[in-house]
């Protein structure tokens, strides 16, 4: 289809970065698609968001993001930015940690990172531009013994950057890599304690954008977002 | 059961590093349980190794890894150190790398290896000691254009073995990863190139079983295999 | 003294990085100091950038930075944002690399940022705020057959930034790298050789500028320039 | 001159590294040349491991290092191992580090290492063979808030380490740094807390000794040596 704006995939659109996204990228001009597992969570953002997209959609199973990307195509077009921000986690010890939690964690955050990817990259390349823009976490850098599962699978999300960036870049696709190293603000984010420990949503949404708008000349791949209180 | 003999696995029990690793610990003394999908792989590997016991099992599946550990323990004993060698890799540009490709790599290198850890870690807590050697490569630590399945499979297995070594550490259990960054040889190595541009398989095994009598003041975590020759 | 602008120091203004940082922090409003070891570089950039102040300096020495810094302070004001582009680098093997390149590389690129931070953190501290930027290079990553002295001078300048970032972020002073990971355009890029593979001045400027522009609860540390064709 | 022996030397040769590292060598057969600025270390040292020679000799200061290497390659012969484990540190907050500190850490830790790679690299050129182990600490890895002067030499030795081995290894040289991450026992280590919390140097002198005796088609670089219970 013929588009008049250039348009945006929100995936893991909750209500903390996913709405932040969405609306930084709405605000600048973008037709958002917002991907969410709960319409509920959908239904929200559109109140907050107005003129977003939401989409039903599954980002760990192959034919639901099949399905939920090519009614994007057909009903928005061809997508320019992808922000992946589903992400799941399991925060236990290893005896704690299931067999299953250990493959949720893997399916959500890497495999529906590369199925995301296979959706967008081929237009892309034709295209000879685009952004594709994973969040990633403190775990994405190293395991950690509460994280045997969200950070095993946290780390094969950024080598599958890598390895996309390393791929497409030459290519014209910005694919780069957020490490969100602290906790994000929710809605609320006064109830949750100190204000300055907390990542406002916003902040990374802001940094998203830029790293969208970067010359190519000078691509950054891989960029923190971490408070300025945070202990590293 | 009564040992006499401290027990080693090694899982992935191929003609390369398999091979190498059960000849060194078997040489050292320990009673060496070799894992492979192949019973004709077992068969080659007992010829070449007198006194080790094969088991047929396919490190990716739940039940087989469970079955076969059941087995060695009331075979051969409690597990005093597990090598995990299994590993495949699909070497492809990221358009040729199919959805199955990028599962399949992380289940074998990452969900096998969080699936032998389960059945190892209970009774070496226990003991208060242990070791757990993880095989990695040069795609542990990052990825490229030819590897988004295997480098993010590799990425997903270091973080697990980092989340591992910080948890069990403390409790006496030494994990670690080698980094083989570089080409392995076969068993007829002289007809793969240049002796000097490969990996002696002996060398990989004595670098494991060095790990293992490790004084615990002392302990590596990541250790690279490289030829001296490689560029990196 | 009373100022009605917020104040840059560009540390090292040459023809790439050092006019492309003055010409972006003063377009945004600020006011600017411009540091080189010779006048003719300062006259240059003061006919490319109007109203700058150049200041003759060597960033290696001790009594010239304290001389500058003190100038600055009496005739601009607090300083605001340090933006640490000197750098000098020999590209010999280990056998060409005198120990007086060894030591030269080291103290204009470690020792002069350090001199540099000394001159104005602790105003920054005082305000609880500032932005410090510096300029790194692939180098300040990993070292090669050929910058035996550049390497290391560049790792010590980034753990010294490394350093300082841990220590005065909770005090409100933005401390970052940029890694620039590929060659920089002269004025005449043209001549070079393609365009693609170059960096932009403008570009990087653009990146130090959003540094500072950060929201303090999502500060980054280090973040690459990389030409999209850039082989990593 | 005509050896019988292999000889090593080992630089900043101290009660604790040092004498464990002359200990190691000169049990396995080395002729071990012991270097510290104190006549009185040496002494000691020459008491606890005897057959060794001493030589006062300042790391940092090139007059002295020429002269010390020159008289070892007329008394003893070439160098076959160099254990650099000189080293000093500061660990004081960024603002009562002096100008001084910062530049007598880096005399030490990486200037020293340079001039002693000048001194051993042409003959084990020539021979084709050879090791030099760098002592590396946890600051050879990051910059912390108290250790802006002693990270930032350590960083710069690591990164010449990486360039004197991606260098010299393919003519046979090995090249390694050992990450001493964790408090290293002092001869009287009950003394000094939990036996656990620290590392025995002789467990740091087997791993420089086994690095020693890697067989060159897998060569590691970077070991770390870190105590069981050390939190990382």
């Amino acid at each position: 289809m013929r588009k008049t704006q250039p348009v945006a995939v929100v995936v893991g659109a909750g209500p903390g970065n996913g709405a932040a996204l969405s609306k930084r990228f709405a605000h600048a001009g973008y037709a958002v698609a917002a991907l969410s597992r709960q319409q509920s969570t959908l239904d929200a953002l559109e109140r907050h968001v107005p003129g977003i997209r939401g989409y039903v959609c599954d980002a760990a199973s192959q034919d639901s993001v099949a399905e939920s990307f090519g009614r994007i195509r057909s009903e928005m077009g061809v997508v320019d930015a992808l922000l992946f921000n589903a992400g799941s986690g399991v925060f236990e010890d290893f005896d704690d940690t299931s067999i299953e939690d250990f493959e949720s964690s893997w399916r959500v955050n890497a495999y529906g990172a590369f199925l995301c990817a296979k959706q967008v990259v081929p237009q892309m390349r034709e295209a000879g531009s685009g952004n594709i823009i994973f969040i990633g976490a403190t775990a994405s850098r190293r395991g950690g013994p509460k994280t045997s599962a969200f950070a095993s699978a946290k780390a094969a999300q950024r080598s599958f950057a890598e390895s996309l960036a390393r791929s497409f870049w030459p290519k014209g696709i910005h694919v780069a890599l957020i490490v969100v190293d602290g906790k994000i603000a929710a809605q609320g984010r006064a109830d949750q304690g100190a204000l300055a420990e907390l990542i406002d949503p916003a902040a990374i949404a802001e940094t998203a954008f830029q790293l969208c708008r970067q010359d190519k000349s000078a691509w950054s791949f891989e960029v923190e977002a971490r408070p300025f209180v945070e202990r590293w």
